[in-house]
């Protein structure tokens, strides 16, 4: 399969992120696309691309005007107000505090748009996450003119940023912008599967409400792993959305049993839904050895969820998200879209 | 008149706050409650005396049973998680997230109650708040039995902090507890004057959608003061409290006539309400050379402030709140409370 890739996500290096009241260096780093493009590379996935440009039109119909316009100023904002190093938050507004008036000073408006204090904005950030929505919009484009599969190797990843906030180093969500551009394509049903550790809450949030994107997401239980506050079983959507979102959280080190019972019962859901294509959120800090996760996949498991996917038998966009045991992210990732490309 | 005070305060002493992605030292430091006290003892406005202890009852009136539960424990669960630092939140549920399943994660229990990331949590800061709460409570007991004014020197500050949230340096709301205990004690109406450079955005959403307790704030405007995501003119209440909460958004800057024409109304409406009793929420952070706010107040007005008061002829409540201008803060408390007490 194509593998649509640019080293523009390199401009996104952020120095620290705010973790128990201290700084601590950035989990999310450069090296792991590096290493993600050297393991398909070597495995010959596929001819590695370029992005093609993509004007903001398929960007603006998930993300807010008002977010894009704080994304695209931010870092000249900051930089004017006499600073220089990563932006990180300080205040945001939980309940009860209003969202629906955008405030003028610099620090009330990025906490209006981030959950969290570790997604440092930094210098080169909005051209990475640019360029990152352009490999997905470009690997959409490439399945939509008739191939079965692409790998979008986007960086900063996509699946925690929702339609107007920031957060779990996320900023623009790559698997939405992917999933509308179907819609908007004319496709009428897609479905997302979010396969990384964490819940992907942004994506979730993005088509909560609709009945034209499913949303089937296998992550640690949210009362004790990221991002916390989204992710249960009861999440099934709302109005025309009910019954199109299901969330399948286990138990920091649940069995890969558990994980492909999950994941079967997804793959139903998926086909019964009989959507014109599936974009896989396909985050790797499922990994046995990640760092900061804990569920107990390796090789085999990642070549058995390769073929899973595979037997669905539609139209397949692998987006990079998570995945943090930076040597070998690449060798799982690539163990994923070989398993899929050796099933017919 | 009567001050309340314990030395509890000092047991709260944040190190460092985090804002604009670095840790700076504190603002909100011990010295100025001292300050407040030796300025007040100076000037002879009245006996120094200890609080007397409550029962959690009167503060459960206001906060969340597990919100307080939560103060109770966090410094015990997070020294126990092997960390000795003060505790700051670096992820939190803004709109979309849910607030109604409480994590297990420490972290993310203490960013579903936290608003800022300025606002420590340290070994002592339970013990110093919950006296904090004891001091309004028995200044309010004070009042209640027939005297006409008191002045609760607390310390943390209350303000910010919401039914079941933290943040602006304010962890249990003294303001919102004392007017509480008034119509508790058979008081049909209580009216709250928030006169602190920053909007009483806790105290507003407390009392929100109640008709017993007027709610009045002058402030900077939050377009571009803190707290930013609440203190706007068009917040009236909401359901049975509509038209019972008034705020008087000031531009940075603003002139002590604009400053004055704003408390003129919102005495006027005070008066109009026919309050049982007043709690004055009395930040001096509206003092020309505060380091983090842009009013102009000096000691005239900090006198005429106190007259102004006294001329509602209610029994006054006065807890201390905001103000970082260390040296001069005692002073500008001190001139309100004695052109008070020289006003029949
Ligand atoms: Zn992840
Ligand atoms: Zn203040």
């Amino acid at each position: 399969m194509h593998i649509f890739y640019s080293d523009q996500h390199r401009a996104h290096a952020g120095s620290h992120e705010f973790y128990r009241g201290e700084l601590v260096p950035c989990f999310e780093k450069p090296e792991r696309a590096d290493h993600v493009l050297a393991a398909v590379q070597a495995r010959g996935i596929g001819p590695v691309l370029p992005p093609q440009p993509f004007p903001p039109d398929p960007i603006a119909r998930v993300h807010s005007a008002r977010y894009l316009r704080f994304l695209e100023t931010a870092w000249a904002e900051w930089t004017a107000l006499g600073n220089a190093g990563d932006i990180l938050p300080s205040v945001w507004p939980i309940r009860g505090f209003r969202s629906d008036v955008e405030p003028v000073n610099f620090m009330a408006r990025l906490g209006l748009y981030s959950f969290d204090s570790g997604t440092p904005f930094t210098a080169g950030t909005w051209a990475a996450a640019r360029t990152g929505a352009d490999i997905a919009l470009t690997a959409q484009a490439h399945i939509a003119a008739g191939h079965r599969a692409a790998f979008a190797l986007s960086r900063p990843p996509g699946h925690h940023a929702g339609a107007d906030f920031l957060g779990g180093y996320c900023f623009l969500n790559n698997a939405a912008i992917a999933a509308q551009a179907w819609r908007d394509q004319g496709a009428e049903r897609v479905a997302i599967l979010d396969v990384d550790y964490h819940h992907g809450n942004g994506t979730q949030s993005i088509f909560y409400d609709r009945a034209d994107v499913l949303f089937q997401s296998i992550h640690g239980d949210p009362l004790t792993e990221y991002p916390f506050y989204l992710g249960h079983a009861d999440e099934t959507g709302s109005g025309a959305g009910l019954g199109f979102n299901q969330n399948y959280p286990l138990p920091a080190g649940a069995t890969n049993e558990a994980w492909f019972a999950a994941l079967a019962t997804a793959c139903e859901r998926i086909a019964a839904y009989r959507p014109a294509a599936l974009v896989v959120s396909l985050g790797v800090d499922t990994f046995a050895d990640d760092p900061i996760s804990k569920f107990q996949l390796r090789t085999p498991e990642f070549h058995r969820l390769g073929r899973t996917l595979a037997a669905l038998q539609l139209p397949t966009l692998f987006i990079f998200e998570g995945g943090y045991a930076v040597a070998e992210i690449g060798d799982n990732v690539a163990e994923v879209l070989q398993a899929f490309e050796q099933t017919p």
